[in-house]
């Protein structure tokens, strides 16, 4: 039998004590898969591990074929950016919350990690963002972002203006305290707080959601993942915009975040029998009756 | 110079006496650019006009090149679902009230169609649905819709229960008012009124918006334009799925309703200049600020 | 000890054979505590005691100094109507799921029954609306509604045009699927589906919920609820106003809905220890976290 | 004919310079009615007026009779929380743009506020909120609010957790970007922008409005404005309660706000033809049709 995946990373989530235990369950079992194990620095200072190769968290994808992510959904996101240049497959173990992206539990990690080894998984393809800031001429930051693009006002409390541009045709300007441009990822997390509308992974599409609009007939739009979306701040001080809610950057006046589909999409890899709506219907509690 | 469309249909709103006279201009004006000239027989009933071609409206298909619409978005749903089949492209002049669909004005019409004819315009396509409805196994009914396939309650006011199968997954069980299925075209008419989304249209999806549903925790979905949506009614009375509005049929418990894309799109000619925001901003006053 | 409620009448949900064995408790109990015990004639005749006095239902409110209900909140509405015009105060007991109103369960009879009796309560005083419908000047029709008075479409899927007046003032003209007009109480029944707020019980308010507007604007209002609130329908076929979900009556084009606050409000009974904001964040699952 | 208002001060948006010539009008006016005329030391600085008595902001309540106040609502939010403790009547006056209290165009002056002198207005009642903010034992903070009160994270762009209680009841923890508890006067302001319902100026109540919770079922509530709204951080770094969007104040984790209605109302002077509802309908664009 030939292997699929020779060279496998772990990814636990920070400051999390009780996971040093299925984290070793993992070398053991990985050890006897005769893979390769790597530990990304961070995880391997939290839970040294004999005998593990220790990378830098952004040399992981340089090294892996398949990482596997012990957390949340916060932890796959973080990896996913670093990542997702490499073209190389999440595997999400969660500690007891079911999490979107981070569908098996801890206890089942004997039983089902073997087999996604074996090529017994669901693949899953999801999309990414990619935004430039621009001030005038120049390109002063730039990110990935796996669930969201979020551009807010901070701590004063004032509503921000700004316009938006969807392939160079205006669509609106708008008085908010922000806009959430987010990926059928992020669709399920802040952007449905806000209003947005849930859309399956497999819809090619960019959602723009409106947070607090000032005008009553803003409604979320979803528009092809082919297209470019430009913000542009034309007032607001103290502004910032959010990349998957883990990182940010100051936005001045007039700067412009140009956003598109990022060229790469990532991989997840699901345990058989792995249904997008069975999690959806879980995480939402739907079925459960009002009156 | 080739002629692009040589059997142009007129179809005009009915009983709508002031569309007399922009359908004369349109006759006169085709009969110059020496296009063929077709009336529907409704059309030419409520408005006579000497030498023109009369064919039955479900005819148009199989004779014309181009439909031209005389109306409203109304007008524009009832004859898309009738030229579905026979890839004909459709063009829409409204009476004055923009439409989303229909949006050259009856006042541009002697400078905007001929342009249209000679091939500048800006096509979009547009999918539309196909629904089967299925009584044990026998399908009973089968329609397509351009805006939406509807199912909800009628006139007792009580709620339904149905269940949604999406590719053959369970998605939810549902107590609501109903449910509407939605093109991206129907996703800015009555979906929107009930909380969904806006699609472009070149988002290939489709959304399920529900109808004041009991769940609270119920959100608008939208899938890929390739899944097949299942609906069934579980519990319910005088309950009857609509088709654009315009037509319906009455369901019995345990009715099934298929949804798929239907196989071909629907081509609307535009004029230069079109741009699906610039009508989206105008139809929702979109900019205008509450405080 | 003097006796607060000296003849006490039972109604149980009809069509609910499970209902026999807690309604025979109660009577037991109540005899026990010597008050007099009724029962209405459709609940005697589902489950026949020997020896209860069989009224009327409509005839409850001229006998009974209390009302005890057993069923769901659905049964609290229909009764809830019909004694209204005799202050008499209501218990509710659910038979397994916790209602708004009905929040004593059926295995706590024994042990919370005879301390209400006994004085032990937590009363809630409730508002009723009252509508009258006009037709020209002729008052054609009238009811009471604990919960909402809702003007909707019927099976035909059109929307319908209404105006609305608030102490003969202009509110609004409106398309939509139709208008919920509701009290407190009803604020977190079929309101609450269509996008309304919640109403605390002491809130001396109605609130005004479209359903489904066409105006992208449209928002819920409450108003004082010593307002008065006109309906008159402009536009729409197959119409009808329902009281609380449980009768309705069929609308003409131009016939008018007038809303008032009934004269008197309903007293309910809750056991020690009630709290509604308890019972609001067990029905609506409040501090279940999406991500 | 005796003096409604002896002592009149007008107050103007700060940094308008176009508000110079109505401040002139007015002042004409007014001498011209035989009454005194004051104004701030803000307003005076920017537009000196011979021989008009000026006096600080805070010290308005003392000598005056009556406020004008010339600008937008915000200028009205924020004479209306000095002047709250005097009971001192406002009128308001726009430069353009009809504001929700400022109703009074610039052009009318000179024909309406001579009436409103004489007796001939409509009064209106609004309530305001008083929020203390408690850390441990110790009140660190009051203010008013016309209004609302915000709690918000700042620019971290992570939620925040909190506890709400009211009348010392658990009403619910959530996981949000804030809360608004807001007044009948602000649920058209930031609160109808993130969901909440209209309250017509007379309804007694105050309105809790998440902002973009985490729970899915989370909806506005509105309590009795007899109710004591407590609020408690449980966690948030970066927060801040905001007052009328206009001053805000730093919270820590576990500091509490408790917010209650303020002893005094405010007494709002309207021309005569007034109508709440022409005004709303007229912000909101109500009757604009969708389709």
């Amino acid at each position: 039998m030939t292997m699929l995946f020779k060279n496998i990373a772990l990814v636990a989530r920070h400051n999390s004590p009780h996971i040093g235990d299925p984290l070793r369950r993992l070398v053991t079992l990985l050890r006897h898969e005769c893979s390769s194990v790597l530990m990304d620095a961070d995880t391997a200072q939290e839970h040294p591990i004999a005998d593990v190769l220790v990378v830098e968290r952004d040399a992981i994808g340089k090294v892996a074929d398949l990482v596997i992510v012990l957390g949340g959904d916060g932890t796959m996101l973080s990896i996913a950016r670093i990542v997702a240049p490499y073209r190389i497959p999440l595997v999400g173990i969660n500690q007891g919350r079911l999490g979107f992206m981070t569908d098996i539990a801890v206890d089942d990690i004997e039983t089902t990690v073997p087999r996604i080894l074996g090529g017994d998984f669901v693949p899953e393809e999801r999309i990414l963002l990619q935004a430039k800031i621009l001030r005038g001429d120049r390109e002063i930051h730039a990110s990935l972002a796996f669930n969201d693009i979020v551009v807010r006002s901070g701590g004063t409390g004032t509503m921000i203006d700004f316009e938006v541009f969807i392939d160079d045709q205006f669509v609106y300007s708008q008085r908010s305290d922000g806009l959430i441009v987010t990926t059928p990822t992020g669709s399920t997390a802040y952007a449905l707080a806000s209003g947005g509308p849930i859309l399956h992974p497999t819809v090619p599409a960019i959602a723009l959601v409106p947070i607090c609009p000032q005008t009553m007939s803003s409604r979320p739009i979803a528009v092809n993942d082919a297209s470019a979306v430009d913000f542009m701040l034309t007032r607001g001080h103290d502004v910032r915009v959010h990349f998957d809610g883990q990182s940010h950057f100051d936005l001045h006046e007039m700067d412009r975040v140009t956003i598109k589909r990022y060229r790469n999409s990532l991989r997840i890899l699901h345990p058989l029998g792995y249904n997008y709506y069975d999690m959806l219907r879980h995480k939402l509690h739907w079925g459960e009756r009002l009156f």
